[in-house]
């Protein structure tokens, strides 16, 4: 956490520009670790932290970091599984940090789900929305890359790379320049009435049309996460988009086995699908069926004969 | 290998400038992984290569890479480990991208030593010399980073981690501003002569004398390579130094448990001991003695009396 700026700084604004929020409240923050948000929200202003740490050696530090600096009076520091805790009171704030991979690989969102019995109604969580989103994209470090190194036909490592790494996600950082069209919100969670059960399974299909000529050698995903902004009208938000200063999370990728040739405008669609596997663990699977399966948005770009003659009707009668 | 453009580099130019060693020669490549090592050699004019790759998979993809390059007249894949290998000839030089970090961890010395039985009398090695070298340094991600991140004393965190981490080496790169003496040479390696057992442990007592006010905070280590150059004055060499463009490899770092405060021209006597655990595997330890216990060179730089006595006495010498 304290070395991914762009990450802290996130977490950091969303505090010091919801002061009002803070000031003389009960916070709870999940998986403190060395006790960052907990002190940030002290500094804030808040009444009350409990700090709830469920690994025994970095409770000790995070013990030790709020000492240091004399707050010992605000946060109190729970070591345990918030499941397994038994907190004195009701809090008017959640904050954690829980994200992972893609949102969920190895991330506590079961465990802040369930903290939300103990906030009081009205209640605020820190984050309190998330998106995860996805794009077709370029992979040249995984195919381009392979065809000529150093005057050397390599694709065939490249092949037998992507072969064995098209099983699992990649975790890597994807170039702006290498999204072959916008993207698509594949999930959308409300963190205060989302159901943990209607996260075991998440599936969409979906409609993406390209923004030029190239080659789709893999799906692009990554998320964002929403801050309250009771007292700004500006979103505060963390993003780890390849739009955005690239974070630890950096973006996760789906390699093809093989390229799919593309052109400007050419309707593709595809499922993503993540699974639940087990506690913090998904599988993510992606498939391609025939555009013309689904009815296409009214305002669609994509070439298909259909889609010109509805939007340059509707051109027309935005015209008149 | 391949994305590490420096290493690869390196390989490229010592075989390149080395060609007239190459024209219609036998060559042994070891650990050959996609073969581009091999290739190089037989289009710098080899007339044999005995690419050796102990990984199946591995060597399945070397000999397609081999077939799509037209080199399969040239080049021999042979799949299993260098020991359990019967070549049917000897060879006029071997080459082979062995080493690991801090030049023999994980690295694959002593298989590249047991194949100098099939290297010819004469016969060349690349690489053929090597060097350890180490430098006392400071860690400012390991030290100064926790005393105030973003205005919380992070002292305690970072006290844990360095307890936590001092254990076992950090591959990590080391900013040369960072560097507080001249390195020392810890080991040097002539490939042809070398006794593996030799290697077994190695242990040095080292001088170093501080080239500035400073805290000892770790001991930076790195390695070079030194490749033949017969045809060209100019060192052909892959150095891992911090000095030089980062490699794959970083800088391998000893964290020190509590910084010890230096001052400019203060000797410090260090022993560094490198001891093999197992087959590719070491432990690196570090020992302070008092510098007053072993003689420091005609020429030291350090605070002693004695030294700058001596030093002046010399330069007074050496203009007479």
């Amino acid at each position: 956490m304290l070395k991914d700026e762009y990450r802290l700084n996130a977490y950091k604004s969303a505090i010091s520009r919801n002061k009002p929020l803070f000031k003389d409240k009960i916070v709870l923050d999940i998986g403190a670790g060395t006790g960052i948000l907990s002190i940030f929200c002290a500094k804030a202003g808040a009444r009350k932290v409990f700090a709830v740490e469920a690994n025994l050696k970095m409770a000790e530090i995070c013990q030790k970091v709020i000492d240091d600096n004399n707050l010992k009076r605000i946060i109190k520091v729970y070591q345990g599984e918030i499941e397994n805790i038994k907190l004195p009171q009701k809090v008017d704030i959640i904050i954690s940090e829980w994200m992972g991979h893609y949102l969920f690989h190895e991330g506590m969102i079961d465990s802040v789900l369930h903290a939300r019995k103990y906030l009081k109604d009205g209640g605020k969580m820190f984050p309190e929305t998330c998106h995860i989103y996805a794009s077709m994209c370029e992979l040249p470090d995984q195919y381009d890359f392979w065809k000529d190194v150093h005057g050397v036909d390599m694709s065939a490592v490249g092949e037998a790379y992507r072969k064995s790494s098209c099983d699992e996600p990649h975790i890597q950082l994807v170039d702006k320049k290498s999204l072959l069209c916008d993207p698509n919100v594949i999930c959308s969670i409300n963190m205060y009435d989302i159901d943990p059960d209607s996260l075991k399974e998440i599936c969409a299909d979906n409609l993406a049309v390209m923004k030029r000529n190239g080659s789709i050698q893999g799906v692009c995903i990554w998320f964002s996460v929403d801050f309250p902004n009771g007292i700004s009208s500006e979103r505060i938000y963390l993003s780890t988009s390849p739009y955005q200063n690239p974070t630890h999370w950096k973006q996760t990728v789906i390699v093809l086995p093989r390229e799919v040739v593309v052109e400007k405008s050419e309707p593709i669609l595809y499922k993503l699908i993540f699974s639940k596997m087990a506690k913090r663990v998904y599988q993510i699977s992606v498939q391609f069926s025939d555009p013309s399966d689904i009815a296409h948005p009214i305002t669609c770009n994509c070439f298909y004969t259909k889609c010109i003659v509805s939007k340059t009707h509707l051109n027309g009668l935005q015209q008149i």
